[in-house]
């Protein structure tokens, strides 16, 4: 990693419009913003280590609201602000008057007079997630521009129906590290495959937000999937035109054995095919206990047929000289741990494990790196200063 | 708004005695007292805009006991505690030993032995919720006396089945914003009306609250409501009193109209009829579900009746030029927004609605300033040297 | 209580390896260990009355896993580690994704990458609670070593199935401040008796911490319980060794009356027998409903013979002089208040219940003191520095 002092320079030579706006998709941000965000998160990690208080709001409210179950991202989220200074206030939906057939608009503006930042996750709905989180935003802006909010906090998207910034984000800068900078990366080939889980229905954001954002980066990004488990067409688009942006490539096949053939990454995980989460929605929009159950049913036996698709030790041997860096967001479904029979073999996961740790360990500090350059207009001066104040962070 | 040191001069004139002691009625508090907390909320606000830090607590707990539903109060005192340096550390009951038949005596100093601040909302149940307060109050105080705790945390109303008055205070400082000062109010005519909703049961705090608090500025305060729907005798006789004290007025009549008639302000809001809420009360004590529908029937039927008590543009026209302030607790029943009929029509609550908001904006400031009052015996000096200190509170 | 100076001194003088290690079992600690942590605690509940700052975090993460309801462990845990400068992040495992066979080594790992501290209440299973630490702490010291964790956090035992030493501490620290010091305890008699509840199943925690920590202090220890109410032998082993070890005595009688006679202190407390706990443990692990019922009725019947164990008038008055100090865990199962038959009468715990808060009032600083021992190479270093500082807590 590199030093302190290096980190400020790179920190200063990026271009960066980000002051005053929400962490929706990596793909409306430029690459110096990205880049930006990188290497403010490996400073803040630095200052960490070297025990330099990065605390830059002496109050603060952070407003969480988690529409679904989350450990990792939830703790990512309340390490990001408690670094930062601030304090997680929970939005607990069932706990407010919200169901009492409250706008999103008033709820938005109603949480927010004190607050720096609301970080979301809506990854239910299939169209619905990352749409709120911008109605939140707009409820924001307007609430600001008419003086009732003294600041417009900022949104930070912590898994929604399209992306998993804060995931694809921390990803990257894992590899960052591992390869020994971003400079590494164009030409990589990573597998970003369908896995089989014993589970259905799991978020489409995560593959979604990989081939988005690795194409970004001049990687070679081979996408595989069972046929039918297809990605919202809209990403696919998006990733074909970062690649032919930046360079690099993106693939789609219906074999994992293609996809891991010489691949340098895997990054083998389950998500439920597009037009089954599009279904899925609309039934539980309706409440429809009994469909639900029979499309479950129907998937779980479409699933069936592709438990084939597991990262095991013959398949790791098909990557680059047998020795591909596997990936995950976590938790993964680790046959013989966790399950009878998942994404991944207990050999390989294990083998790879502290990796997946370290992968999982930037999220905090991409968090942290994205609320600081979303309401800090000089955020180099910011870093610049709290490094040379120099505070102790433990006593 | 006036400046700082003005407004420090302000709070240094006012006498004051409300250190040590409970925020649970404004009735409770002299006038200078409740000026000295709207000027304190004023100042601690514009601090805030200037960006210096409030922060007196190096460390501290704020408990919160939410008996009932809360968004706006829970971020609002959230918010409040976390300005002064303070920690909320929520108490639910339904995670404690408490149903093991503990003591309020005992809770009440379990959870205070480094805590500066209990926040209490108890609206459901007649007769109990403020009783509740005191006796919290009564055991901290105890506690406090026979050593057992090293301060005596204050007790803050956060709304119970007598007053709502962080809601009432609130609604006092966005009217003294908005007329331009406390002198501005008396001979303004206040309607605090009965409305429409879909809904049963909800509580009387806030009507009474106004009516309480209205009276005390000279304010001439319209009281309506259908026959029957009478609030708590005692609090009327405040009202009255208060009134006669002031140079105001109160007067209770049974049509919206005649409440709206020449109004500077409405406020059009439902409750439970004083009675219903007392027979509520004795059902859910028996836990009596049976008896709980056939009110909840009996009493919906009878809301029914009294649908036209919505205020529409053609109620809003009889106020003074068709342009009284509208005013809400919120969330408000919508009629053709968050239900078919309710307490408002959509298009006067939209051209109100930012004014809504930054009414209930008041409330985090209101909420840190009684705890500042009831904390600290010498509440100018703190904010002197909060103000000459000029720590930032964002780097 | 000792002046500030010298308790540091005091502090300075004990051998202590505490750094770096977990608080899981008070006889895991050397004597001069857990006198430290007494004086410490002691300290700063003294700085804390003067105002000054024990504020040594300027941020950082305290998890807390609470598996059993809590309210006073809770509140302790919380307002210590607020006092130091943490914030609290409760890991609920309902909300999370551990549910989805997530390993104790993973989710250890995912939410400790910027946490100090992990709090655990994990009481309901025989066998399984300390262990159950015990995985966490290594899984933590494995992420350290392994460059996934910056720090390790250290693991404090907030209650298990064989010690509740957070309790017992407190406990020990009341004791040596109602009499005056440590060194006026040895041969003081203490009576840990059973007691009638009308619940079953209560842990086996605080009668065991209780007799493995009073032992090493010299104590008389007079354990009593109907028969088969034992405790788990291993404890009862430790006790003996301690007892030995330290000039004290430990005894086991099946009356209340003969524990009561000539004691110095009392501590009547329910609990479940050893075998009772351990088929539980079963029952609970096969969701067997009415296994589980048809022992609970089995217990409760038993139990019922033993309605005579209450801690009455007329049992005190076979303590010393009639005037033993009464203890408790709190909340007591009190006759005629909390229920019809219990622990005590309702006039004994009413003499005593100032002091069973006191003794409560001393865990948020044993926590606060556990936490800085192993985190702080230098604990007295850092006291004295703080102390020196003399920073205001409350402005």
């Amino acid at each position: 990693m590199a030093d302190i002092r290096s980190l400020l320079k790179e920190i200063d030579n990026y271009k960066s419009r980000m002051f005053g706006k929400d962490f929706l998709l990596t793909w409306e941000k430029s690459g110096d913003e990205l880049k930006q965000i990188l290497a403010i998160a490996d400073l803040l990690k630095l200052m960490r280590r070297e025990n330099i208080s990065a605390r830059c709001f002496d109050s603060g409210i952070a407003v969480s609201l988690f529409r679904d179950n989350s450990t990792r991202t939830r703790f990512s989220f309340a390490s990001a602000c408690n670094l930062l200074g601030l304090t997680v206030q929970d939005l607990d939906e069932g706990k407010s008057q919200i169901a009492h057939g409250e706008t999103v608009r008033e709820t938005a503006n109603m949480i927010s007079f004190l607050s720096e930042v609301v970080g979301i996750r809506d990854d239910m709905f299939l169209g619905a997630g990352n749409a709120y989180m911008r109605e939140v935003g707009e409820a924001l802006s307007s609430g600001f521009k008419q003086g009732v909010l003294p600041q417009r906090p900022v949104v930070v998207n912590l898994q929604c129906d399209i992306d998993h910034p804060t995931q694809a984000m921390a990803d990257l800068g894992w590899l960052k590290e591992h390869f020994g900078g971003l400079d590494k990366l164009p030409g990589k080939k990573i597998a970003m495959t369908w896995a089989y889980s014993p589970s259905y229905g799991k978020p489409l954001s995560v593959p979604q937000g990989i081939i988005a954002l690795m194409t970004r980066f001049g990687m070679d990004v081979s996408l595989a999937h069972p046929e039918g488990y297809t990605l919202i067409p809209d990403v696919m688009k998006v990733a074909k035109k970062n690649a032919a942006e930046s360079g690099g490539k993106i693939s789609v096949s219906t074999t994992m054995e293609e996809a891991f053939k010489g691949a340098d990454i895997v990054y083998p995980k389950s998500w439920a095919p597009y037009e089954v989460m599009g279904k899925r929605t609309k039934l539980l929009r309706k409440k429809d206990q009994d469909g639900l159950k029979a499309l479950e049913k129907e998937c779980l036996a479409n699933n069936a047929r592709f438990k084939s698709w597991e990262c095991t030790e013959k398949m790791m041997k098909l990557t680059k000289k047998g020795k591909a860096l596997y990936m995950h967001c976590l938790p993964a479904d680790i046959t013989d741990v966790s399950c009878n029979a998942g994404e991944v073999a207990a050999g390989v996961f294990d083998r790879y494990r502290i990796e997946t740790y370290k992968e999982a360990g930037y999220k905090p500090y991409i968090i942290a790196a994205m609320i600081l350059t979303s309401r800090f207009k000089d955020v180099h001066g910011l870093l610049g200063k709290l490094v040379k104040q120099g505070k102790e962070r433990i006593a």
